[in-house]
């Protein structure tokens, strides 16, 4: 469980790195890849050694959402969130993108409204417009160092069109973790305005010493039957290329909605990466990701620490995710000024701000999960880049 | 490459054996599956290298259809079908009965109507009915020891209301290989029709030394602007479980009425199937399918010679996949009587011949890719239970 040690993921055909130069300009030769999110350590050893034990096997003919994988997911929300579920309730997609446009499709149609909160993972708003949906992007209000609801705002921007709303806990990309009282308000506030609660929790392991998650069920079981909960193990195990996620539904006639899109669309998950996840979600799992925890706490109080020392550049504190958001708005520049500072001078690639939606404007979105000397080196480089300001 | 090591299946989460008894009510005790077109024995040494390399670098973040993959796939097509692609027209679905559903969905409204040729591999009508569309359903000819077609017989079914033809090609449940001139007259017969030709050739490699298989686009390249093309290395390399296959469609409008589904449903393969696939479609994967079909025409002789001791019993001759289509109908013998001799006391659980639909009443299919000693227990167990026809 050594996440420090020194791995090149460049030429494994996985995008973070591959073609960060394409999307970018960022070259792998001596750029740092910092967007996407994944990491760039291993996964757990249970979860490559279930794939070692499936290659030796060497049979992959057709399999099925077993209960192993069911109770594994079963368990893993119990033990981990306190959370109890009825295997019954579980399906799956080809992970959250594909959960978020399935439910846009089961519960919409072109031309109605859904709810986001910005700054917001971009994906949302892309798989809305995709559909031939509207963004009703409801801003965020900043409150002291981090982002807060302001649902009054919220209510006065809807249409009438307005059918689900996608909520993202933890928030991705401020790494916040949601209040039970504030979760509550977000269920009666999507049951007041009949809008079916898509809640997006892939992040919710991620969670540093110190803080705690609760899962939209737990803090608003009252809203079950308006709910669909998507979470996945893809970055709790660095394993979303496997594009599997779950889509947790206790509610039969919104379950019965998904299920027969799966159905129509002779949906199954890959073999492998049912077996990947069903080891994962166990103790030795969990064990890994404690440790994880302890490495990416690490990173980010390093990064944290590094990037106050910059004027004008502020670290939203993180409470869980290992994705820093950056607000580069002191320094007073334009938006192309710091992104060329940072691709060119520091030759880091991090997720763009704008295209988190409004209020992500100045921002950047610096992916932590990766070897404590990656964090350091990337510091030196942003501290060098804005020398200036010193 | 030895096809005949022993290998246990069971307990491996896989639903060819670990699903029999609860669909078949045969046990995996002392039963033999011989029903869902998977193999059992291991998959392609390079195929399973390319999995323990995947282990051994251990890192699974997010991937893409990469050019190896697509260069692999157009290598495959050109040096063991004869067959010219452009990378450009390769899409990939989650197998074929999604890429099936994608073609309906695309092509046609609920209430149309979809062209087979029965008796067909029944997941066709299953994808059609699913969809809310209707099935016209065109039998096949029996003409000496085959199947042939009769487009008088079909045109005379069609109502108007057909948008597609769904096509098999190798034919499954027989094994027929057609003629180029056959190809020909089906891709007219599309054509003259306005449908849409979705061809799926999944068991185009699995071809008996002698036989020769041509690819509808190689027989028919007028038709390529009606045409959908479905591949797959999952018969051939047996990974049906990691849910992968090609879309190969050459005409740019057709292709993007998929595109575009795929996009808005965020659908990308998963990392493992794709390096799978990448590594399987190569001159090291091309002499293991050489070997495996050595090994299945073995099987495929002693099955042949078996069967045709038994009076009233009758296989049609395989010139290609591993499944046997055999004829009960000599034996005058009830289908229920048939079946339950072969499961309960044959202790076989082979594929219902009637869920192929018309002209499948009195069939059993029978699947051969297995050790040679299981054919052979088959084959004798077979005999045993219709021994009083002897």
């Amino acid at each position: 469980m050594n996440f420090d040690t020194p791995i090149d993921r460049r030429g494994q055909k996985q995008t973070k790195w591959d073609r960060m130069e394409e999307l970018f300009g960022v070259s792998p030769a001596d750029g740092l890849a910092m967007w996407t999110a994944d990491s760039d350590y291993p996964t757990a050893p249970c979860v490559r050694d279930a794939l070692f034990k499936a290659a030796e096997h060497g049979v992959f003919g057709y399999s099925w959402l077993h209960d192993d994988y069911l109770n594994a997911v079963a368990w893993w929300m119990h033990n981990r969130h306190g959370w109890d579920i009825d295997t019954d309730w579980i399906l799956t997609a080809q992970g959250l993108g594909n959960a978020i446009a399935l439910s846009i499709d089961a519960w919409s149609d072109p031309g109605d409204s859904v709810v986001i909160f910005s700054p917001v993972y971009l994906e949302f708003s892309v798989k809305i417009k995709k559909a031939g949906r509207v963004v009703n992007e409801c801003p965020l209000k900043r409150a002291g160092d981090t982002y807060v609801l302001d649902l009054e705002d919220a209510q006065s921007r809807l249409t009438g069109r307005e059918k689900l709303l996608i909520w993202c806990s933890p928030q991705n990309p401020s790494g916040r973790i949601w209040t039970a009282e504030e979760l509550r308000q977000v269920a009666d506030f999507a049951r007041k305005n009949n809008l079916i609660l898509v809640s997006d929790e892939v992040h919710h392991d991620l969670v540093y010493a110190g803080e705690k998650f609760i899962p939209m069920a737990v803090a608003a079981p009252e809203a079950q039957d308006i709910s669909v909960y998507l979470t996945a193990a893809s970055k709790t195990f660095n394993i979303a290329g496997q594009r599997t996620g779950n889509m947790i539904i206790p509610d039969p006639e919104l379950r019965q909605a998904i299920k027969s899109r799966l159905h129509v669309l002779d949906y199954m998950p890959a073999g492998l990466s049912v077996a990947m996840i069903t080891a994962a979600y166990s103790p030795e799992g969990a064990a890994w990701v404690d440790a994880q925890m302890a490495h990416l706490k690490k990173n980010r109080d390093i990064f944290d620490s590094g990037i106050s020392k910059i004027p004008g550049v502020y670290a939203m504190p993180l409470q869980s995710t290992y994705l820093a958001w950056v607000d580069f708005s002191g320094t007073g520049m334009t938006y192309e000024e710091i992104e060329n500072r940072i691709k060119k001078t520091a030759k880091i690639a991090p997720s763009p701000g704008p295209s988190f939606g409004a209020g992500g404007e100045t921002f950047m979105r610096f992916n932590l999960a990766t070897q404590t000397d990656k964090v350091t080196e990337a510091v030196t480089r942003l501290q060098y880049a804005f020398r200036d300001l010193q």
